[in-house]
């Protein structure tokens, strides 16, 4: 079965709508994106879009920030402690990845955890690798990481369970396989985590019962790398989404898969930080 | 061969010490133990005195303080914010684990980052989770978390070398798993993670050039689980060293092992925190 991503999307931004519509008060997420004209920009302002379009769907405001592709570290931080600043932004998104001289974790750790939507400042991680440990009684934030939303959202939505579960995650970048291998681990799975460096990761995928990928490698994922009746889920358009479609028994396609469920999940966390939640 | 942690922990006392001297600073350690008593109490007194007498070696005052196993969550956590406070005290153990009706993160959150020497708050977690992605300029603290420590020094003692090596990590712990797959993966290792839930756990393990271990299960580890060949770090005493051993190239004994290199981490992590290192 080929995953509908756009139906998910709908279902959790209409939740998000919902609990909105209880509050009255109007929200706003800021986008920031740097070098907006190289080819990696192009394609991050189409995703942009797509955010502003769910944000402006459900009536929450969106602003997108652009700086030249050559700004140093220290102004974009200091711009950045400018947007983060504005009392009437709740949300702030850095687009990922930042041009290579800039340091994107110092640049990440400007965002204050109430308006971390993305969950990737060192605090915000901080609390979902600890999150696990304490969730029964710190009652503290409890949204997830989009990629891992988006992962739970499919694993609801198809009713796939998790536990005893073996897993297959290729990269483990700060987007994707570093916080959906924790989460999965947490769920019950075994969690087997593929890099660049596993020198033979077919012995590992070919045994999996689910596939994760998040590396951007387009082909890198192949029919004979996967079990007969896998779940696949690719946010990093690695899979060979033709051949492979036919092994698999549950897969994300190219469009329409994890993309307006991650999006979804943006917004999701806007309203449920605003909610306290 | 089997590694020698006492050889290694010196090693690390040794270059504490050193640094210590040109300080002239006299340092504090502090441990906390709930529940002295209980059967989990006096193995966890044997650790404390460890770590007394290596502190003690270098000349680091230790100071232990005990509660009763009844000890509310809302009663320690004061304790704890008093004891965190003592200016002449730079390092604060929290030994686990605790009894369970106590929230074991929300404790350990108490413990401001520069006194953290096992690295077990929210804010150091998420700091060692990150660093990875920034340590290049942030420029922040490097100490890691003592499990991490020992597996760093015993690859480092035998020259092993972990990028494109495989790792079999059992149990998904705040003390040793989560970390230290977390760091493997960082090193270039392939890491698969074993629970309770796995269901075949050695179809992993076999397969793997590293095997980590810290469940607190003895026997769990048979000989039948593993390559021939592989490397050993037992930090629950979960491998039957007896027959392991005949198979593994390197391997930790159940005394002698990881002990000592994790209590002179943790003493490297107080003098290197006081170094602003």
């Amino acid at each position: 079965m080929i995953i509908d991503g756009r139906k998910i999307g709908q279902r959790i931004i209409r939740q998000a709508q919902d609990k909105l519509s209880q509050t009255e008060r109007p929200l706003r997420l800021a986008a920031v994106l740097v070098g907006p004209s190289t080819s990696s920009g192009q394609a991050l302002k189409k995703f942009i879009e797509l955010k502003k379009k769910a944000a402006e769907e459900i009536g929450v405001e969106f602003r997108a920030y652009e700086f030249p592709e050559n700004i140093s570290n220290n102004q974009l931080r200091e711009e950045l402690n400018k947007i983060v600043k504005v009392k009437t932004t709740h949300g702030v998104i850095i687009e990922l990845p930042l041009p290579s001289h800039l340091n994107t974790q110092y640049l990440l750790n400007t965002i204050p955890e109430e308006k971390d939507v993305d969950v990737l400042s060192e605090k915000s991680q901080g609390k979902f690798f600890t999150r696990l440990d304490s969730a029964k009684r710190a009652g503290r934030s409890k949204i997830l990481p989009p990629s891992v939303e988006t992962v739970k959202q499919i694993f609801e939505e198809y009713n796939v369970e998790l536990k005893g579960k073996t897993a297959a995650v290729f990269g483990y970048g700060l987007l994707v396989g570093k916080q959906v291998s924790h989460w999965l681990v947490n769920q019950g799975a075994t969690v087997s985590i593929i890099t660049e460096f596993t020198k033979e990761p077919e012995k590992i995928s070919k045994e999996a019962d689910i596939i994760i990928s998040g590396v951007g490698k387009p082909g890198l994922i192949t029919p004979n790398m996967i079990k007969e009746g896998a779940t696949v889920i690719d946010f990093g358009r690695d899979v060979d989404f033709e051949e492979v479609s036919k092994k698999a028994d549950l897969i994300t396609p190219p469009t329409g898969g994890v993309g307006p469920i991650v999006v979804a999940a943006v917004l999701k966390n806007l309203v449920d930080l605003q909610n306290g939640q």
